[in-house]
């Protein structure tokens, strides 16, 4: 499989464990052993794990948080690490963000996620229709 | 020099050639060889370096165009690539911003750089005060 792939499949997982609201896969997903990062839409930048996994839990445990879909999935790759820019759609608002990946052990994890607001949808939105693959 | 110090000094000539609308110092330092992607605050994510640039010339030839100050600004090193965190300034708007940054030649050069909007300044906010080293 093109390691492109990989890396698209492990952003899907990560919507998967977003929109399932599932914690543990969310954390499994972040790297344990290289520095990270987090941007939430309106948020001050995170850069401890234990704060990132927290901000997670409050995401996940807030019962107003619509469901998550996302679509024009891209991969970047540099070596080692890669990123995946990607367009969010939470209810009637879309965000565009950027998750970073770095390759551990053959799998591809989490290092950086930023989502930005959108005015609308971009004219060009897919959403995702391929089921994901863990 | 340590990488990180590097990275961060690649970071400040990006802020000086944005605060001096300086096109050729901003064309010099985004990747000529990488993929790249640049994702402006309310924009849809540009992945071509043409698009890119065309798109600097127009922040840069906008009359109201507040002048940039950034702060607070964290250095990731991942081997070949890193990314710098900050918090951007623009007249009263605060923003939060990655860039993300590649080994070439023994140069940083800027292959992705996102910016969302922030509600306010964070209460840690800080501006650069050390001059820029080209």
């Amino acid at each position: 499989m093109p390691e492109t792939e990989k890396i698209l499949f492990a952003n899907e997982a990560f919507y998967r464990a977003f929109a399932d609201q599932d914690f543990p896969a969310m954390d499994e997903l972040w790297s344990q052993s290289a520095p990270v990062a987090c941007i939430h839409p309106g948020w001050d930048v995170l850069t401890e794990r234990d704060a990132i996994m927290e901000s997670w839990r409050a995401i996940f445990s807030n019962p107003d948080q619509p469901p998550i879909r996302f679509g024009n999935a891209l991969a970047h790759l540099y070596g080692p690490v890669a990123f995946v820019t990607c367009v969010e759609a939470l209810a009637d608002s879309f965000l565009v963000a950027t998750n970073f990946f770095r390759g551990e052990d053959g799998a591809w994890k989490l290092v950086h996620h930023q989502a930005s607001p959108l005015p609308g949808p971009p004219p060009s939105f897919e959403q995702e229709s391929r089921p994901v693959r863990h």
